[in-house]
């Protein structure tokens, strides 16, 4: 860390090596490895570990824990993990809600809150100014906890452009090319907070803190239908970086009008909006719809069970559509589609079996564990993989704020 | 060449700098560097471009042409390029005929014959025997050219094990796990013959030979529809090998029963044989077939402009739904939809537009120029690849040969 950082001299093996001894710990989680491990398993010295894990204790990033005797020597030896003193704050603006989240570095989720909000055709400013009071809750129980927030990460339901912190078109909230001004929610956050697309942040929740495949397709269920395709554990982002959009498979050419301007997306049929109006659910609260709607699927009510037919055979025909084209095997449900699995699964399947049989192996059909977590997770998570890819400008940035 | 090949030793340095100077010289194409040229561009000393080249040049892989002053020094230098006199067999099994062409290094098509052959159902070993006799027509045309045949390459339309030289799924020739030996095509060749998915090679032809863009997706229109996706200039196979399956992505889920097993897929509307009977094109060769359509097209027929119109129309729902789920934003149409595009392309630019307004510029929607070629350029094409990636290998195998 005391090197000179310039490029092609001692600060750029500096750089590997710390990112290599970062990584090393983030991999192994909870077997929690001794130094001497880590040399073991880096092919580094024990001295040179030694320096990188001091400079690493000393930011903050990792922590040294328990006391155990590491056998080599019978020397004392201890396990190292990153801090979970460290926290990086995941947030959504949805359709119906905002939520946010507190991740330490280990990928825990300290914290959590949603709140209703109808967002939809609000302007940018008063939906932020609402989840920047949320934000709030999450930095007062970091401050409760102890834990220090170094940055955050923000999913929209869009097209982002992450770079100039642009939502480049939301249609669902309305919103079109929308500067937003996200580090205006965590101000004092030396990584600043980080757009993303909100399906492709819960498929990224998902390779890192859920079931992760390295090959799979996420689809999220809100109002929106999207997708985040994650092929050889990386996003697949597409040329021009707005691939996944599930939502927009054209699934039946007849279909009715669709918010992104086309006709007979799955969105139509399957997105949250789609199935309540179907179902007969009258307006109100998101929960309020959801717990109604399942009271009449429950029920067997008719307009009900047939609208969550209709959702799971045209999603069945996208997936068909999906696999054909990108060659994916595997499919992890989220949002709507996880909790109405029971109900709409049998039309799934058999609507694969009709479009694209022997495809898709039911098992291979999964539906997320994280729940609404999973885009908080993911959210997070990529400011937490830019950290242990690139501690050492996280090391800088220390030192300069 | 005459170090030992161990790993990890001079070996491999001269491995990696003879592919550095044969893809110098590739690329730089009809420009044909001189070796100052190429020590100036790779960074390599003068002396040991010399070594390299002469290793080249003595296998045949580079030949030395003209002579002109480098300026330099004023000495005279010659320029090189990759040799005209080596060549690759690019072979196609199809539907509804059989194909083979010789491509030279520099990826000139030296030689070219189509045979009609109506290869639905037949035996895969009667297929290849036809195969094998048009092969003959290839290797008399380099015999008399002076073109020694280094390797082939064949493509069929279907899923292919190319490891194991097995057809996984050809629905629309109804093969289905067949075991082919595409090196009887070709006995003498040193590389060998490799096998490929038709739609990839064109892919790949378009690519390498054609106006390739970095980021496209190739139409193929055959009896089947295929697809090809080039992503970064690579070929985007997907987890399992089997990605670009464009023919089968669903278009109306009350569609027709497909091939595959399926029903509604882009290929039961947009597929030759779809067309043909749509239009009332009666039975007969693929030429008088098309010549047929083409008349019926030009007095504006109307069950024959109807086909047509419903192929663009399905078209555009098929790219639609690849553009969002990709991110592509170029398409070059090949096979029969870049000969029917004028009639074609009315219908499914309209279709584009009501499906996924503003997502794809019809300028970035063209038509391929190599005609049925490119998919015998693109088999071709990639045994050349391989041995201007790794030609160390090359010659090795041609000492032993």
């Amino acid at each position: 860390m005391n090197e000179p950082a310039a490029p092609g001299r001692v600060g750029d093996v500096r750089r590997r090596n710390l990112s290599l001894v970062l990584d090393s710990i983030a991999r192994t989680g909870d077997a929690k490895p001794s130094r001497a491990q880590l040399a073991a398993g880096t092919g580094l010295t024990k001295a040179a570990v030694s320096s990188l894990v001091a400079d690493l204790v000393e930011s903050g990033l990792v922590s040294e824990v328990g006391l155990y005797r590491d056998g080599e020597r019978g020397r004392p030896g201890q396990g190292l993990e990153l801090s979970a003193r460290r926290g990086v704050v995941g947030m959504e603006i949805n359709v119906d809600y905002l939520a946010v989240g507190l991740v330490d570095l280990g990928g825990s989720l300290r914290f959590r809150s949603t709140v209703e909000s109808r967002n939809r055709g609000l302007a940018p400013n008063v939906v932020m100014e609402r989840l920047g009071n949320l934000t709030a809750e999450a930095r007062a129980a970091a401050a409760a906890d102890g834990i220090a927030i170094m940055g955050g990460g923000l999913a929209v339901p869009g097209l982002v452009d992450e770079q100039r912190n642009v939502v480049l078109s939301a249609p669902n909230l309305h919103w079109e090319r929308e500067q937003l001004n996200p580090r205006s929610l965590l101000e004092d956050a030396p990584l600043g907070v980080r757009l993303s697309n909100e399906a492709n942040s819960a498929a990224l929740g998902e390779l890192w803190y859920g079931d992760g495949q390295p090959d799979f397709l996420y689809v999220s269920g809100e109002v929106g239908v999207g997708g985040g395709v994650v092929i050889g554990s990386e996003l697949y982002l597409g040329p021009g970086g707005s691939a996944g959009e599930l939502g927009h498979i054209v699934v039946h050419p007849e279909g009715p009008s669709c918010s992104c301007g086309g006709a007979g997306c799955l969105e139509t049929f399957a997105g949250q909006e789609a199935i309540f109006q179907a179902a007969r659910i009258p307006e109100g609260s998101l929960s309020e719809r959801t717990e109604l709607l399942l009271t009449a699927l429950a029920a067997a009510e008719p307009q009900a069970t047939q609208a969550v037919h209709d959702a799971g055979r045209y999603l069945g025909v996208a997936l068909a559509s999906s696999a054909r084209l990108m060659d994916i095997e595997t499919v992890v449900l989220g949002g709507h589609f996880a909790v109405l699995n029971e109900w709409l699964r049998p039309a799934l399947l058999a609507s694969l079996e009709r479009y694209a049989p022997g495809l898709l192996d039911p098992t291979h059909l999964t539906v997320s564990h994280l729940g609404h977590s999973g885009t908080l997770l993911g959210a997070a998570g990529q400011v937490i993989r830019s950290v242990i890819e690139s501690p050492f400008e996280f090391l800088l940035a220390s030192k300069l704020a």
